[in-house]
């Protein structure tokens, strides 16, 4: 089970949300703490998969690449278990998430700008999911917000 | 204009999204190179925006939180350039993407689980939005891959 998150998890939590590279000195500061209590709970924390990764959110458009949120709706009788597998060790597939409401699995592709590519790699990962009854098809052309927490 | 990205650019950005928390002496190691051209390409890549932003990706749901997806469809005639403020100022809105295809917004709620303060918080939403014509709700139930590049 995980540990109790307290106070000051939810404090350093919100900070690295919005910058994850502060040191533990910088956040001992700001939230008038020590050091070895912000490793501590960031250590927790990581260990909990409270924090699951320590990322980068680039420039998709700036690098070159194009965004494209597949929202997949399979049918009942689909086994999303057996589906995920398959998305996972997609090496153009860099989110998946599995769902419940309009879609029953996200998936995000960082692919070409070439439409012509990038139109054999979304076939590609729709013929792949045994089950599919449909598929929304988002192309991101601006992310305004980001935030996390 | 944007600097030209360059090869050591790429290696340092894949290094970030697998770990924005390596230090700059952790990054020269792994290149080969110094800590001042890390901090150099890095300051660079922050100012062009192609790094948006560090940050956490963390496990909302042992948080305590839902994360629900809108996919937001507007009428031809709707004005997004007028939407999309309206979004970015709302606090239980996340995430605000820009979009072509099945969606012309993508907007993310991370809201408490109780469904019924949840319901309140989407019909606010999309109350707020003139012109909207469909609204898919997803609700994540388990990120199982998150990659950035």
């Amino acid at each position: 089970m995980a540990d109790k998150i307290n106070g000051i998890d939810i404090k350093i939590l919100k900070l690295l949300a919005k910058n994850a590279r502060l040191t533990y000195k910088e956040l001992a500061e700001i939230l008038g703490t020590t050091r070895q209590r912000i490793s501590r709970r960031m250590d927790r924390l990581e260990r909990n998969g409270i924090i699951r990764k320590y990322t980068v959110i680039p420039n998709y458009d700036a690098l070159g690449y194009v965004h494209v949120i597949l929202g997949i709706t399979v049918k009942p009788s689909a086994n999303i278990d057996e589906i995920i597998p398959i998305l996972v060790e997609d090496e153009n597939i860099k989110i998946v998430e599995r769902a419940l409401g309009s879609h029953n699995l996200v998936v995000h592709i960082v692919g070409p700008k070439d439409m012509k590519e990038l139109e054999k790699i979304i076939n590609e990962v729709s013929k792949k999911i045994p089950g599919i009854d449909k598929l929304d098809i988002t192309f991101v052309t601006e992310t305004v917000k980001f935030e996390v927490l």
